[in-house]
């Protein structure tokens, strides 16, 4: 195992292509600070999504800004030159945090929580926001708001932002005016609305987690539905394929920053269906890395075609399982599921 | 208003037609034995749905197969010759029933409900397909099947019909080998996979409450999001159109027995996005017969393509009403929203 780690350690400086040159950016997901400069150090070309919620953790009062500030600057001087894209909190359903009363709800993950809350409480995300604009000066932010459902909660955002700006602007802060504005694509909603969306921001990034449990309406924490949970349902790879037919077609960003990014067998399913930017839990991106490195992305698009004709998860599966041990003739470890 | 209901009752004879000549057949949800008769008044051709839950409430053994056989020949000696739809037992969730152990969950919509508990303990599952496949001997029997997310649910339940044919063959019960099978596509997954689904279905029926509910991923009973429950989102509009298209393609049945089939603004929708079956509350069966003679079903094509082109639910909801005003000269109380 340690002669594997070891092995690994090789791709951590080689760049992220495809055999035939194709390039895929592989960028982190940072729950905490201290996970910046590890995940430097593993080869992360940036931060594909800052999970701010550690900032509300075991504590009071909410962080105010200067101390978001400080936060989102170390991570951008870790990362420079390469963008950090901070997403705005994320609480409610499974997760809590100080600060915010929630209410009792008999479905969390279906009530008020994310973005939903940041809007109707709009005191933490406003300071947020103003925290986030004013890091864009010091480097590459890209700001992302997640569980968007449709395209009214993007135009308050929007609206929101931009009289954040207006008061930071009269106050005299320098920022990033232009900073791409981007959303989670979780809902099944945003994925139906995905063309509609792609109009009004700058990229899309898929959360798996949320994405897979809303489209087949399954909580991934209760055990008796576990069985259910399939990343490689057919469902969910019509799901991702649409919402990267939308993206290339506006010409927007493009990413998954959900779980199933780093699951190398997952990684090459992405690939397939047309994403080019991974972002995982940065001890994954060797592992991708090289996969990816053998990966000929010529057999995208017979991959893609094959997968997407297949019926059940276990049927996707097999399929997978087949074309990559022609794809990959040496047995490739990073391949079990 | 009592002259309006008077009005009305000048619908229940008269056939659900369009004014060009398109027929619609307008079903009754029955939820209770009681409601087979007036709802038979109320001109509903057939049963869309039958909650077969009733016969589960309230006691502290579940009804026997010959129980369940009674109450099925009673509903269908109400509506002879036209068909009933029996839906197998619903619940879990927000719903209850005797002689079933519910675990704790933290989000029971997504959770071990429906036909994922009918699938886990078949014991009440066969039960009840031995007394509606015997019910099928006396007039045509529908059969549905609730909350199927994919393929091997559909599988499944066909494999355990199958077994329970045999069984009544052997007894020497007679039944209707030939029943149409059915599901309802009621989460999302069951809409990206419509095509691959209808392959193996012979109707698909929209449950939309729960359709609207998975896809905007808002629990529709809690009220600090009910404000983000719009049947009339462009997502909706989306799904619908997908499933109505899958249907039509593999040439199967399709209805709505969903809340919103009975409103008489949505209906119009339901009719611009291709549906000809529309099951509800046999209150509204007049409401929306009323309005079904009015419409000329050439409008359809040039209300679905504008309707589709809207990016939010006020957007829908603006168009609808000017194309509706167009349509509807006079003022219609039914089109209220
Ligand atoms: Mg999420
Ligand atoms: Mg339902």
């Amino acid at each position: 195992y340690e002669f594997y780690q070891k092995q690994l350690q090789v791709y951590r400086d080689l760049p992220a292509c495809t055999r035939d040159g194709a390039s895929i950016r592989l960028q982190a997901n940072l729950e905490f600070l201290q996970e910046a400069e590890p995940a430097r150090r593993n080869g992360a070309e940036g931060v594909g999504l800052l999970r701010t919620e550690f900032m509300y953790m075991a504590r009071q009062q909410p962080p105010d800004e200067e101390e978001q500030l400080q936060a989102y600057r170390q991570i951008l001087a870790s990362f420079r030159p390469d963008p950090v894209t901070i997403r705005t909190l994320d609480v409610g359903g499974d997760k809590f945090a100080s600060g915010i009363c929630l209410a009792d709800e008999a479905n969390p993950a279906m009530g008020l929580r994310s973005i939903r809350l940041s809007l109707w409480e709009q005191r933490l995300l406003r300071q947020q926001l103003r925290a986030i604009l004013r890091a864009s000066a010091e480097g590459p932010v890209r700001l992302m708001f997640p569980m968007i459902s449709g395209l009214s909660e993007v135009r308050q955002c929007r609206a929101l932002l931009d009289e954040v700006m207006a008061e930071l602007r009269l106050e005299g802060h320098p920022f990033d005016a232009r900073l791409p504005v981007g959303i989670m694509v979780e809902t099944p909603s945003a994925v139906f609305l995905a063309d509609v969306l792609a109009e009004e921001v700058d990229f899309f990034s898929i959360g798996t987690n949320d994405l897979i449990q809303y489209c087949l309406a399954v909580d991934r924490s209760n055990e008796h539905v576990a069985y259910l949970y399939e990343p490689f349902h057919p469902a969910i790879l019509r799901a991702l394929t649409r919402v990267a037919d939308a993206a290339h077609q506006a010409g927007i960003g493009l990413s998954v920053c959900g779980e199933m990014a780093g699951e190398p067998m997952f990684s090459i399913v992405l690939l397939a269906l047309g994403y080019r930017e991974l972002s995982m839990n940065s001890s994954g991106i060797s592992r991708v890395k090289k996969l990816v490195r053998q990966w000929d992305s010529h057999s995208n698009s017979v991959l893609r075609e094959t997968l997407l004709r297949q019926k059940t998860a276990a049927d996707v599966l097999r399929c997978l399982q087949q074309q990559l041990a022609s794809a990959f003739p040496e047995a490739v470890p990073e391949l079990d599921y």
